[in-house]
């Protein structure tokens, strides 16, 4: 029976529609013929579904159409759902009617064989259609969608903090200028000390927006354009902050794992690793990590960054995140609270990811003595005079107040198992990647 | 009876705890004292309550306290929380103890009076904390979340275009340019090009980021930095982008409606005007606006621009919003489908805010043929090779697809009847306006 008016239905509602008569609409993903039969392997940008149909079903026209499409021509195929264990997805389609919309009008770049990074990044426009790109996609939203559940559901207010700003907040070798009708402007590095006048006007705020840092270094964690999530709270000291860092990681754990299993599947991604993810994290001091790197052949000494390699190490001796926390002071952002008990150490913290994926969170809790604060803007060569709104919120009314900062890419790459937060991110941006 | 540990309890959760003793932690917004008593209205961002207290109930500490304290001193009051519906909100707190955390080193600048509209920017940082700017950012946050709230129930995948681009969208005039690493990179004046790369991957999707527009002109409509809201779909056309667009308005007014009663009342809005924005909106053809604008008394002719003004009379006749389509093809961005049956005419809309609020939507359906497109691109003088990539969409699988921009600070402006939208943002950039 064909009823011209099948309704158009999406491959993620497939399972409402057993024994129905459909309307698919999307691009041709693969196809093959078996003597009479012809397979049709369709997507539609939410799933890929196997679609067959005889000469009797579908006439010479539908045979004719398939023939003369390849990969990525668009079609729209009408038919009836039918539940198939076998089939991947669990439903297959039989067809009715095949219309093509629009051949490709040349051959699909990039087909199942292997191909080099490069290419794939040049066409990264179309890379974005296969299965592994498009189930990553959807793994970001899910995480994103996570994060802000977990806060507007805890209370918080969001504050879009302003991206112009003019004096920077995260050092001053990776800002990217523009010409701001005739002044400099700085593109954010962070929106916290907007986000602290927030928490001031709100109690609790969350940022969550793009930064850049004109990063020259290439490695695999780095992107001159990423989001960032941060939150921060008045009236919230350094381990509040660290809770709040925790309780949110499990929430979107948990929140990927229930809603984004097949897509995990997809990408290869064993969930049991995911599973273990649960609070609490382990807290490892500053001065602590130092003994166990040197105890792992590590040359580092006691106020010695600690970069990848370490993290790695350190990170590697547990099956859930951890946290580093009280490093030295002289490391550390012109904001960061000093302990009061050792005013070498800042109240501040990591989060290292498992698997060595390295920082995914830094926080702690800030400055909030007036004098302390000038007194950090000069030792930290900056000019008091660009932070004075900054300094007002001292001035008025000072709080305890922390908050930390989660980057989205790196989550991403560390939820997925993906080696490079290239593939985190629709169009990525490296010191050599501005297109397209 | 003083428990002293006493939950901590922000004021938006203040009902349930009615008869319970609770510790507040916030600011002094206001204070008085009448004979025996002190009175002390309490801010912590969430809302305001007012809180009584007589010697006996907090002592000498707890009134000496209170008397050092001047508007914004921080402060942390344990009470009891006592129905009143003569309060404001409902509820007071019959104080037990009061602890100063800091007192404002300086009068606080924003006082109830008036202030002028440059000292209210100058000390953005500060007039944020104040009932109406609060209010405004509790329905900015509601509106964000029922715009992300609806992609998502529908289908739809966020979708985060970069910001970093080498090529202009909307034109070249009004382009923030950056040094990225030696090459000329220029702001994103929208996500849409990359949107159409994600439709084709996804199905459907929505950008939502910060855009940049080098505006010149000192309007109430213009910021250089908004956010804006892009859904793109493939196999839609334009009606379908029209349909969604007013479905989306209805969906966020509602929220508006349902969860920020409290704030609109704070500032003062009519409620009444909001629930009249209902489906289906009024749809007038650009050629028969320039008749009714004639009518009006503008001196306009066809083909001319509709300006600000124009808008105002013709969202003027109708008390929800308005949809203006199929404009001259010559006033719309490069990338617009003509109409077949009438190529001088695009096949986009607007949509008119009422109230005189301007247009808050631009949409439409893209131009999806490949030779039409390069056409198009010769005729706007910009460079073929550096749409390279977004020609690839029409190669490979070409689809009719459509989608449409919301302006998020207009809408806010509208919603909550702001006359000018610099209040619609935490921190607003315009031309003259890069701090705090």
């Amino acid at each position: 029976m064909v009823t011209p008016s099948a309704p158009h239905v999406y491959l993620q509602d497939i399972a409402n529609w057993d024994g129905k008569e459909i309307t698919l609409k999307g691009w041709l993903y693969n196809k093959r013929s078996s003597g009479k039969i012809r397979f049709v392997m369709l997507r539609d940008g939410t799933g890929v579904i196997q679609c067959v149909g005889s000469i009797k079903d579908i006439g010479d026209e539908g045979f004719a159409a398939i023939d003369s499409m390849s990969q990525e021509s668009s079609l729209t195929i009408r038919g009836t759902v039918r539940a198939d264990e076998r089939a991947p997805g669990g439903f297959e389609l039989i067809m009715s009617h095949v219309e093509c919309v629009a051949t490709a009008l040349d051959e699909f770049p990039i087909s199942p064989k292997e191909h080099g990074t490069a290419f794939l990044m040049d066409n990264r426009h179309l890379w974005l259609r296969s299965k592994r790109q498009v189930a990553i996609m959807r793994i970001r939203h899910c995480i994103v969608k996570a994060i802000r559940d977990f806060f507007d559901e805890n209370g918080f207010t969001l504050f879009d903090p302003p991206i112009f700003t003019n004096a920077a907040c995260e050092g001053t070798s990776t800002l990217f200028e523009t010409d701001y009708f005739g002044e400099p402007a700085y593109l954010s590095q962070s929106g916290q000390l907007y986000g602290e006048c927030g928490a001031m006007a709100l109690g609790r705020i969350y940022t969550f927006g793009p930064t850049f840092r004109a990063e020259k270094s290439k490695t695999r964690r780095h992107l001159t354009e990423f989001w960032m999530i941060e939150p921060e709270v008045a009236y919230m000291d350094m381990w509040g902050a660290a809770e709040l860092a925790e309780d949110m990681i499990c929430f979107v754990v948990r929140r990927v794992l229930e809603t984004r299993a097949e897509e995990l599947k997809v990408i290869e991604r064993d969930a049991a690793i995911l599973e273990k993810i649960q609070k609490p994290f382990p807290r490892i001091s500053y001065t602590d990590a130092i003994e166990v790197l040197k105890k792992n052949g590590h040359e580092i000494n006691w106020g010695d960054d600690i970069g990848g390699d370490e993290e790695t190490t350190i990170s590697n001796q547990y099956d859930r995140p951890v946290f580093l926390h009280h490093f030295p002071a002289e490391l550390k952002a012109f904001y960061m609270k000093h302990d009061p008990e050792n005013p070498k150490l800042a109240l501040g913290f990591d989060v290292l990811a498992p698997e060595g994926k390295g920082e995914v969170v830094g926080g702690g809790q800030r400055e909030d003595s007036y004098e302390e604060l000038v007194a950090r803007i000069g030792e930290h060569g900056l000019k008091v005079e660009d932070f004075s709104w900054y300094l007002d919120l001292r001035k008025y009314g000072s709080v305890p107040h922390a908050g930390f900062g989660l980057g989205l890419e790196r989550t991403v790459a560390w939820l997925c198992g993906l080696p490079h937060v290239r593939e985190t991110i629709p169009f990525p941006r490296m010191i050599s990647r501005l297109k397209p």
